[in-house]
């Protein structure tokens, strides 16, 4: 996308039109209150194309724009979305073993792109993140990420228990950084198809994607503070599955 | 340092008392154009406290404060600095054996400040920087440590090759990060005494530092973006330093 290009779009039709199009959106904003025929066909048009919608008083979306709004809004996305169910089958017909990283409720946005970046550089087939609680793919995202979330596809997904499920059907095993583990990071094997599961800086993984784990690990430390930063974390558990996966090659 | 504490001193008297009194300051300003006694005094304490000292016009001084401040200001510093000639021997007669982290002019305040946290947790026993030319260690850099911080010895040093010296007449090797090495980061050996050494974002390590480190590494990547992050780099490449110690403890 252009740094000029307009990255809000108002209106009713300009919305509707825009989503039934196929432009790639990041969120539809609904104003408290609307009813009839324009919300009936917003909520239908968002659960169809996995659009997060989010209904807030007039004064929310009045801040967003001093055009016409008509109690309709959208941001679009800087990037286009995937879906995991189009991009597994992918790897496994390339003759790759996947290397996921679905990343539970991380929300800063330079940590974010951090992420991405590392995510790239070791050779990750795609990133998963939750419709809701996830950390907005911004300019400042894609400015930490050093071009890396226009390379790798990112997966935005309505429920993560579905793409669980999606995985494990799929054999992949999910291994989660959780700072109550035992076996430190270098025991787990990365070299079969997996998904490293990280969850948010200060409550880490969900509960309901936490019972679903395969195995759990720590990052081992010696010192006394609190854990990684979430990118440093992340990059050291790729950087452990790439040199598992360089070694054994 | 308590957040309502002041960290700017002006005027002459009190700058001079401050850095003989022991106060740790992170820099001296002095008025272009600054002649006399005040002149003297203030070279000469810098020299002997190794205390950076920058001379700018009135105009800078001016936006820092608003107090009459005959053309001497001071920030002090968040942190107290430590000389690596006082904490090497520390680390030997523990009977630890050293890991230090070389820090060559990684500037930005908050990627300081995450390093400084992936040392503490890896058990780096000091960081050392340049007098010139590093981030400065403000609030933003304190917030990113997670503490560390004031945890882990900074020691900032006039000349980095000097350090370097200092080192190898200790027996301790340095191993750098350099995009151009052909060697992978988890074929040095950091069971030894090692200092890491990490270079600027964007230019890598000084000429005057890489003629004089004993080997270089990459940190493979399989992805087409640039490289990781340098905090992220950091953060692997301590992690590898950990991880054999581990295992081979």
């Amino acid at each position: 996308m252009q740094k000029n290009q307009p990255t809000l779009i108002y209106g009713r039709h300009p919305v509707v039109d825009a989503a039934r199009a196929g432009a790639p959106i990041d969120k539809i904003f609904l104003q408290q209150g609307t009813r009839g025929e324009i919300e009936k066909e917003l909520r239908h048009l968002c659960k169809e194309l996995d659009i997060p919608m989010q209904v807030a008083p007039k004064e929310r979306l009045d801040k967003f724009t001093k055009g016409n709004h008509q109690g309709v809004l959208a941001f679009l996305a800087l990037i286009t979305y995937h879906r995991l169910e189009d991009v597994l089958p992918g790897i496994y017909e390339k003759g790759e073993v996947p290397l996921l990283l679905l990343l539970d409720g991380v929300t800063d946005v330079r940590n974010f792109g951090a992420i991405a970046r590392s995510a790239e550089c070791c050779g990750v087939h795609a990133i998963i993140i939750p419709q809701k609680g996830s950390a907005q793919i911004n300019a400042d995202a894609m400015k930490a990420s050093a071009g890396a979330l226009s390379k790798i596809p990112v997966c935005r997904e309505n429920s993560l228990v579905n793409v669980v499920n999606l995985l494990h059907s799929s054999g992949v095993r999910l291994l989660a950084a959780d700072l109550e583990a035992k076996q430190p990071v270098f025991k787990m094997n990365f070299t079969e198809p997996v998904a490293l599961v990280m969850g948010a800086e200060d409550e880490g993984i969900s509960h309901a994607v936490s019972r679903l784990v395969d195995e759990r690990f720590i990052i081992p430390q010696v010192g006394t503070t609190d854990s990684f930063n979430v990118s440093v974390a992340t990059g050291i558990a790729l950087y452990e599955a790439m040199r598992q996966r360089f070694e054994g090659s």
